[in-house]
């Protein structure tokens, strides 16, 4: 075992401060990061505070980790010491169920185990994740990084990325696909980049006139002012894909009425309350109401060619660890553009 | 104009009962149909009472007409005097929408014409349904009808045949797919036959042991008792689709755990209020809830000529004209395996 530093909430409502870890030494197939970057997703805060009700503490969060090979277990094929890599939001799973073979591994039915608040497969306890200096896993859950990026841009990849690529290739967005993308933070940012990079035709939705520069910036085609209702007007029944990053509680009927026959409107992030929905605003216009969990580890490594090839990264601003508690306030008044990267040379 | 016997209902709160309308003379394109036979729709009893306030009396409801052309419009093509004949749920629309060229004119974005309760696009008024001695309609909304199939299990096809056939071909269900359908009714009833005779392996998820039999009789594979714990959790994670035709209040999420990754789940049915989801319900599976309303044209008359390929029709019970207040108050007890339809004759 080695000892490791790390920034840990001990309980729902003590702030993140400095822990160490044991990290176990890098089993056979091993790969050892020494973490350079971690980003902060909004899951890191809901668990931290234990605001899904099932958090483990001490709880170490992060999974949007990139670093250096550090080590290596003597079985690994796929990494060398030096290398660049990444570790998503997932660490493990059944590797046995059809969507594991599938390379559906978020999906597990067996339960994927989690970067970190997880259950170890072999028993030997709680996930730790990426508020820390390094950190171990199956080459297999492992990903290659590209040197062609700025490390700290990429970091956001591992989640907020996937988290929007996944669904955009699902649904199969490209050229002539007319997508709305709703919510301009972590995930509508990278929403925006990727479905405008795949040759969609991209709106994006606000009530925050603030955000239309930037929505241009990061490639949509449009902004339509939602608390406009010449505007909402106007977008009846006019797209096929409706990315809807919210996680706040909204009226999902309000977009639902935008999608043009057989639109599809897919939900990535979970406000508190359920979504009402009443039967018939599907019905007319044959319109889906979907969701969609990060990406598998084929496909996250996919997106991160993806966006090495189109020099795609996340908008960051690098914060230092013992700045966590307050960048936690700062994105809970979403005063942040787009994503908190922790640069783990401060910790 | 010709005087037509019907029955009407001539306000929200009186019975059926016989009344004339006036139907117009065949125009250049019209084609009248003699109705022999008429089923009996739940949206029949719904408009009939006024139920989602927006009926206009005197109305005469009926949009599952089968019938011979007893007239044509001297610049009919596709039928003449003699054919058998069908009408479904619409009688016209724009025709110039994207919806209407793609032969998805229940989707049309200018409004469809209903077979009853409609607004003619000649401003000649509201329209009447197919409880009636005939009726007129343009003949690209007039279906051709095989002489193959007993014509009063053919005349549900219309409506509830086309209903589940549509979002059956949708979503590409056959062969390797496993289907569940919620509700065996005059809907769910067509739509185990139809799946079945997809090549799908169907279950039929029922509160009522009392269906079981039925149930494997029209096809399904499986029959699972909703309120036994140990039948429900063996289907967790199970079904590709999930056809929901009930129209009573349920909770969705009780069938959405059912599925399969990357499952759908479409209502055909619409309950009286909004359904309730939790995004993470549909997150965790990439699941999705869509609706799915009757079917176009070409898509209608494809259904009726796969049913008469494949020798489908409907379970129905025929009533006399005078008999439809008492067949409504069955309907809404469920007492009716799986339709009725009006002979016309008896009018």
């Amino acid at each position: 075992m080695s000892s490791t530093k790390s920034f840990a909430a001990q309980s729902a409502d003590s702030p993140l401060a400095p822990w160490t870890i044991d990290r176990r030494n890098p089993k056979p197939h091993d790969v050892q990061i020494g973490i350079l970057y971690c980003g902060v997703c909004h899951s890191d805060l809901h668990t931290a505070r234990n605001e899904w009700g099932n958090t483990v503490y001490p709880c170490v969060p992060g999974h949007e980790i990139v670093g250096k090979v550090t080590a290596i277990g003597d079985q690994v094929t796929k990494f060398k010491v030096g290398d660049l890599a990444g570790i998503g939001c997932l660490v493990d799973s059944c590797r046995e169920c059809d969507n594991c073979k599938e390379g559906l591994e978020q999906y597990c039915s067996n339960g994927m185990v989690g970067t970190y608040n997880g259950k170890e497969k072999d028993g030997s306890g709680n996930t730790y994740g990426g508020y820390s200096k390094s950190i171990n896993a199956h080459e297999d859950f492992v990903l290659h990084v590209s040197d062609q990026l700025p490390l700290e841009g990429v970091a956001p990849l591992l989640c907020a990325g996937i988290t929007t690529y996944s669904p955009l290739r699902h649904w199969k967005v490209g050229k002539g696909t007319k997508v709305a993308v709703l919510g301009l933070g972590g995930l509508g940012h990278m929403g925006v980049k990727l479905a405008a990079s795949m040759g969609a035709e991209v709106t994006m939705l606000s009530h925050s006139p603030s955000k239309a520069a930037d929505a241009k910036r990061l490639g949509a085609a449009h902004f339509v002012l939602t608390s406009d209702a010449a505007q909402v007007k106007a977008c009846a029944g006019t797209f096929d894909f409706i990315l809807d990053t919210v996680s706040a509680d909204h009226d999902y009927n309000f977009y639902l009425g935008m999608l043009r026959t057989n639109g599809v409107m897919v939900c990535v992030g979970a406000p508190p309350s359920p979504a009402q929905i009443p039967a018939f605003n599907l019905i007319f216009g044959r319109r889906s109401v979907a969701g969609s969990l990060i990406g598998g580890l084929p496909e996250t490594q996919e997106m991160l060619d993806y966006c090495a090839e189109h020099q795609i990264v996340s908008d960051v601003e690098v914060i230092a660890m013992k700045d966590i508690n307050e960048a936690y306030e700062r994105m809970l008044k979403g005063d942040v553009r787009y994503r908190f990267v922790i640069d783990m040379a401060t910790l």
